[in-house]
């Protein structure tokens, strides 16, 4: 290294880029260089001029490059339920199996062994950032900043008592302790999250849009994911639950609403003049029967509709993969039509809508210089994915989790050739195996 | 080995094994052991008596072993033009992308290479038995021969010229010779396949209903994929193509009909009452925009419905995983109710189901004694399938291919650790990558 080579952390040489920024623009041959976690080159190798040092290199010839995913809605700690309760409806399956396991198994430990549990899978599958609802959320934060991911977390309030917070008063405390905690801090990112309509009151919602303004942050909360939902807030206060909430003054673009499954067409206008950013969750409303939230209609209105997983437990996988795959299809079927949300669109809704949703626009969610270097390496060279004509339609209809062969977030290598760097996976394992073995979940379930 | 020591070829010990029989029997620390490619045992490795002496022994603690997939419709040699004209229309796709490309590029080298390229894609998605539909069908069987897969293979018959028959009056003639060189093959299964209702006439269908019951071999035919073709065949014949296909007398349990996307209440009571088989096909209709298959009222009505994943380039993958689990999720929320097509059917319609249409009830799709030894060993000790309470559920809504460790067909281990050992997978990629570089697909597509 001579004084005039310029230092680079990281150097991704080679490879197919593909950006997935606005214009779509690819490099054929491409090199990526790092430094403090951020992008300072990205473009065709040639057009480098001149030598550089690099801390590390990866070699990408052959493979493809892109954003990694960005899972705008999940709930970590519930991995440790997964596949309990299957093929229940959403108000059984959350009655009968989720919340009396909650009550009886939730606390600081279990959710920072269940986060970790979800964050091995997110990283086998590609997320960088993930937003999170759950109770003793710091302990989920824990997790997230160990795995080296970047995440949202969020202390889920309800207007009753929950298993982290016994005076539903105390909740803004909790969220603004978290806030204090991870200010400034450059990948555990606080939210205030409100858990539904039919377990929050009007002030609440109230407060929490006051509150997000005050503090500069986004709040989030599940709406309108149910037929049972949508319908008992009518008869409750005689109006949807997008208009109920729109009386609340929380609607705006800071506000996230998770789901929306059932909407009217004046609450498609209100959430399109409020400029509102929706989660889509398609494989946790299929698994749950909730129904198809009308992803088409609200596209065509210019709302922002991202992509989340939901849990491990309604999904269940927090694969973002497989979810944009079957977004893409299943708005396809719905639509009778294949042009509508096409390959490039599923893409950006599981990347750059979703960062633009939870104000990260600039920073992930597509690759250019200035962003974080969040980023995937795609081993295309497997008999699903061969032969590779068109990229976007190989990654949205063919492509495997396996093909994902490298993480990088916030230029940090968090998986390489499929080996996880930052966190001990097989002691993880067994640790959750442990406990399984040492409690019997069933005793507490009423199915 | 002494004499007393009966002998095995193969032996599979311990590991949790799932028999998807009709009582759903499960052995938790179980043996299998085959001879001659069938299950010579199959119970709790307790309960079998006495030394025994086997060729090769596979150890399988810790592992889940249930019987391998079957993919009941696929077109083998269409994965050369993998994500050619994606997010199009049927009509568009077939008229502008795939009649062009086969026109040009269909011929017995090419349907052998892009056969050998979905065999492998098969083999590493656990599927040991499909049904394929092809031109120059016998050169499809050699790759299905030397991959020591089970395949149906079938010369697909129009009422017009294709590729490998130029005059359509010759079509059962290939027919009978294909029959005639594979009879009384282990694995190679010859059957009667039919394009479809807007390409075959009245007459075709007529004889291959009377020429499949001559030579005992089942027919099949896609039938109203689409909307569109469903309203051709009423303005052409003032029939649907279900009633149009009934007057030909070709509708029995021998005959399997594909897709079945646009049915009326009529159809399904005529297809009930004849017992056709139906393949399904989720992905294919959900990304060509066909529609949702009324799948859970032709259940209703006892109609046998199975599944396939038609062509990789309809589709793109040849996943049977995949396919099973979006099958599993799209119903529910067509029904909005999460209980239709709970995990354990959506198992039996990717194997038993399949196989009892197909006609190898007894011989396939399940494991018990006397069956073939189809069957796959998967390892779930991963983030994404732990914890394991609930099998079913965790293979259907969790798991994913690469969870998929080995594949035993007929007794013969295909894949083991995820290693291909019939067929030479680098090699077969590399053809592609010399194929798909001596030519340019783009110069025959009409879009």
């Amino acid at each position: 290294m001579t004084s005039n080579q310029p230092y680079f952390d990281l150097a991704i040489l080679g490879g197919e880029c593909l950006t997935l920024d606005k214009s779509f623009a690819e490099y054929r041959d491409s090199l990526i260089l790092t430094g403090n976690g951020r992008i300072e080159y990205i473009g065709d190798r040639k057009d480098f001029i001149g030598p550089y040092y690099a801390g590390k290199t990866i070699h990408a010839q052959g493979k493809i490059i892109m954003p990694a995913f960005f899972n705008a809605h999940t709930h970590l700690s519930l991995s440790l339920y997964r596949g309990l309760g299957t093929d229940l409806h959403l108000q059984d399956w959350l009655t009968k199996v989720i919340w009396p396991l909650e009550k009886q198994f939730c606390n600081p430990e279990n959710v920072y062994l269940g986060s970790c549990l979800s964050v091995l899978e997110m990283i086998k599958s590609g997320t960088a950032t993930l937003a999170d609802m759950n109770f003793f959320s710091g302990h989920a934060a824990k997790a997230i900043e160990e795995s080296g991911l970047r995440g949202f977390i969020g202390e889920a309030l309800f207007s009753t008592s929950t298993p982290s917070i016994r005076d539903p008063l105390d909740g803004f405390n909790v969220s603004a302790a978290l806030l204090e905690k991870y200010k400034g801090h450059p990948t555990i990112h606080p939210y205030l999250v409100l858990h539904a309509p039919f377990t929050c009151s009007a002030d609440l919602y109230r407060e929490a849009g006051l509150l997000g303004k005050k503090w500069g942050v986004k709040v989030c909360s599940h709406v309108s994911e149910t037929r049972n939902e949508f319908e008992q807030i009518r008869s409750r206060y005689g109006k949807t639950p997008v208009a109920w909430l729109e009386e609340t003054g929380v609607l705006d673009s800071d506000f996230i609403a998770i789901h929306m499954v059932h909407a009217s067409d004046e609450d498609i206008e209100i959430l399109a003049e409020r400029n509102v950013g929706i989660i889509h969750n398609p494989h946790s409303n299929m698994l749950l029967g909730s129904g198809i939230s009308p992803v088409n209609k609200m596209i065509d209105k210019g709302i922002r509709v991202g992509l989340g997983t939901d849990s491990a437990s309604s999904n269940n996988s927090l694969s973002m993969l497989t979810e944009l795959q079957t977004a893409a299809r299943l708005h396809k079927v719905e639509a009778l039509d294949p042009s509508v949300l096409a390959a490039r669109h599923a893409l950006q809704m599981a990347t750059s809508i979703n960062a633009d949703i939870y104000g990260l626009a600039g920073i992930t969610g597509s690759l250019a210089e200035g962003y974080s270097a969040d980023l995937l390496i795609i081993n295309p060279d497997s008999p699903n994915m061969v032969p590779v004509y068109d990229h976007y339609s190989q990654i949205v209809y063919s492509m495997e989790n396996r093909n994902i062969e490298s993480l990088i977030v916030n230029g940090k290598v968090v998986m390489e050739d499929r080996k996880i760097l930052t966190l001990d996976e097989e002691m993880i394992l067994r640790e959750v195996e442990k406990w399984t073995k040492s409690v019997s979940v069933y005793d507490f379930i009423r199915i």
